[in-house]
């Protein structure tokens, strides 16, 4: 087959593609469109003090990048002063770059009824990304497999409260290190029709996902419109690497997203104080957004933020903690005033198991993620063990807990049947509002329903088996997986994607680094 | 012993209280005085149209005060349209009667180093109130005791991060109903030297609870100051029952805080909109509000709002929905713009274990209650199964929780040595922040050091037994137990009031109504 050949038959498969879009309709909502104000814990003056210390720190201190002379190449040309690896930049500088970069986007999802729109007042809950171990009640922790791979596209896609497919929810610990990218870009292309996440560990992985995309979506539109986005992690404090910075410039050549993403744990890899930790990241954020705008102006970009603290007893990583929360509502203004959309968040724990530590670890920072206007996140569903491990359980119970943000994201609705003075006027002083008119019309939309929680009495719930909420979440995702159904794919795509990975797979070795 | 023998006596002890009181030092806050902003769900021009219709629902429907005549004619002198039980109010009524009540006042404890403020930007934490049953892992689910009570007001003492000792921790169900209330308000003078709540049960149970106040703080303080605040329930929708108000009556005359506080469980006792519910929980609170200040103007008084859903599966109460969150948020800005205290929230759940659904939903509550202004929390620790069981376990995650409340409420320190600018500039690019000069200098500090939560790797965490959240809390309040040492109180005091009690319990029949 010519390369023309094989361009006519994407070309083809794309036009039916769209096809196919507009046929299919979608469940749940694609993403949350915020109808409550932003909760703003730093002042206007707050964060200007902050962004001066950032230019400070660039202009100072400066960033590193490390084993790419492309990119300090890049930075010398831009007008910053490259002195080896160190980079100190004009005052302003970063800043000004960032003004191609759009201020919202919208990542395309092969059903177009699940395109996720990212910035400005929306919210895009994605699973977990990149642990190695997984965990259910009947197996307990292993190392993850391609088939919990799978397994979690299946439950995300079957989740009406996850928008996204995600990247790695689990690494394939069964495949090779090299060759296991093009499984999992397989899997969520295979298994779900929400948007999803490229490969960011070499650049020729990055080059692997961004074919795959285009055998999906055809050539132009992959060039003209986004269609994945990438988790770039700064190596903080205030260095990037050669893999990340190799595969932003891949995604950001092919105008694709990335996040932009400091991983800090405050004490450890930035100051032991919220204040000091909100500069570090705005500088990191600032310079790694800028240079996909070298690259390619106009890319879509967004100003990323891990962070939590650490135990001041043992150093240990610890979420859900009130600075973490801190850290998260001061960097998503930081990220507005730099006009970028923003990513933090999640439903993070250091809990092994999924217990009432898991759940008010999660519980504090998805309400922080829903409230400080986070736009993309990442982390949202099965989130265990500080990010080392996927659980099954946690999966589904954080699901419901995203089900719950929908609710209160979308604020109090002052509609006049919302008003319910006729309700009031029926029943009256010492009545009962279940039979009312107005109860019975709005039966069906009143009051989230959880699909975890038990609400039953204490008789009821004992003779039920007396199960805890863990419990109950095993059963949940085993009746999620028995009832899971693929999403459609065209069979010429999916021979293309196969037959692409086959040939690409066969062309070096298998290795584990 | 001549009633001025006593008095005499009183007023000794009074003094030596007074005393002791200068010399006393509180460990943990007294309260939390919030740093950051309030969020707010509802626009200003939303808290007018519910301002509205709760003016219509007073006027056209209206509320019934039942089995209490001497209310009706309060309420006919001062201007309402009396009808049999029914009362409707001239619009504006209501709200122009609250001009007297205080927008914020001192509740004193017997120990002033823990008086707490309530109103303006404060928030107070109080234990759970009123259920019959107790829990803990080891004995499982049984009534409760008076032991048991007893140990709640020795946790909630031992807490740094409970202001208050609270009313009925639990219910001391193997005492008589007509006398539990003089053990209860013992045990709270007694083992507790943080402020407390007196009996809301019957008329004549207040007036006990006031008068053993008298005996701690001196007839002439109690009348000039709030040493005790009240729970009074609305009997919702629009009712008001007799034994509510016989206690809010005794209270309100002797100068003592009432919280009035719809109970409301939407959707089976008002509307089963969020907008609706509100307009009732107003017209409610604002009317019993109002009583406090027709009974003694200036009286401080709380508008209280206790407001969730029910599952439309099954018409259980369900607790830590985003509904009663949107509610929560609501009701504060009305209270806020009533000029009066509010009080709302908890550590809410309808789970009958300490689990992950447990900690979800209280932790949602939890954040609400702080984020959204409320003044006074009841429930802020031990609450499961809707309130029907105090858990000992619960107790001391939830306590954690509240710990994590007042880092977050203090929002982001922006001081010279928070921003850190020296450890940036030390540290540098790839650098570690933990042997840096600002972090040894703030490491005492720094981070919230959780007592249950355990961060460690999941090796060093299964060598440690594997233990999750509610057993780690099991061992957790037994040592707080094992630790407690009670609080000084003048013998004198001690003896004055079992003289009391031994005196009144012998003047009628057990009884358990």
């Amino acid at each position: 087959m010519s390369e023309q050949a094989t361009r006519a038959g994407r070309r083809g498969r794309a036009a039916r593609t769209e096809k196919r879009r507009e046929s299919q309709t979608a469940t749940g909502t694609p993403y949350i469109s915020r109808g409550i104000p932003i909760t703003d814990f730093l002042s206007d003056e707050g964060a200007e003090i902050i962004e001066a210390n950032a230019d400070r720190i660039l202009e100072e201190v400066g960033i590193e990048f490390h084993d790419d002379p492309e990119t300090l190449e890049i930075w010398r040309q831009a007008g910053a002063d490259v002195t080896g690896t160190r980079v100190r930049f004009p005052k302003g500088l970063p800043r000004s770059l960032l003004a191609t970069a759009p201020a919202r986007f919208t990542q395309h999802a092969r059903n177009p009824a699940r395109n996720v729109e990212i910035g400005g007042n929306n919210l895009v809950f994605a699973p977990v990304y990149g642990p190695p171990f997984v965990t259910d009640l009947d197996e307990g922790r292993r190392y993850g497999t391609i088939e919990d791979f799978r397994n979690f596209v299946k439950l995300a896609y079957a989740s009406p409260h996850l928008h996204h497919s995600g990247g790695t929810v689990c690494e394939p610990v069964d495949l090779p290190v090299n060759k296991r990218h093009f499984d999992m870009v397989y899997s969520h292309l295979k298994y779900s029709d929400k948007p999803f996440m490229g490969s960011v560990t070499a650049p020729e992985r990055a080059e692997d996902s961004v074919e795959m995309a285009r055998l999906v979506f055809g050539r132009e539109f992959v060039d003209a419109n986004c269609v994945m986005i990438q988790l770039i992690n700064a190596n903080s404090p205030l260095v990037f690497d050669a893999t990340m910075l190799g595969a932003l410039k891949v995604y950001a050549r092919a105008n694709q997203a990335c996040i932009v993403s400091p991983f800090i744990l405050a004490g450890a890899m930035s100051p032991v104080t919220v204040a000091g930790t909100l500069a570090q990241v705005l500088a990191e954020a600032l310079v790694g957004c800028a240079l996909t705008q070298l690259v390619r102006p106009g890319a879509p970009v967004v100003f990323g933020a891990f962070v939590s603290s650490i135990s001041m007893q043992s150093g240990a990583p610890t979420f859900g903690s009130p600075e973490g929360s801190l850290l998260l509502n001061g960097a998503a203004k930081l990220a507005r005033r730099a006009g970028l959309p923003f990513r933090s968040g999640g439903s993070f724990t250091s809990s092994k198991t999924p217990d009432g530590q898991s759940a008010q670890e999660s519980a504090q920072t998805i309400l922080a993620t829903v409230l400080s206007g986070v736009n993309f996140c990442l982390h949202a569903a099965g989130w265990l063990e500080g990010g080392l491990c996927s659980s099954y359980e946690k999966f589904v119970m954080d699901a419901d807990q995203l089900g719950m943000m929908h609710v209160l994201a979308k604020g109090i609705d002052l509609s006049e049947e919302a008003q319910a003075m006729d309700a009031l006027h029926e029943v009256g002083p010492g009545g009962h509002f279940l039979g009312a008119a107005h109860t019975q019309r709005n039966f069906e939309s009143a009051f989230y329903r959880s699909a975890i929680a038990d609400n039953n009495s204490y008789e009821q719930w004992s003779a039920d088996g007396g199960l805890d909420a863990a419990q109950r979440a095993n059963q949940k995702w085993k009746q999620m997986l028995a009832a899971y159904t693929p999403p459609e794919l065209d069979p010429a795509i999916d021979e293309a994607l196969i037959a692409f990975m086959t040939r690409r797979k066969s062309e070096f070795p298998d290795s584990n680094v």
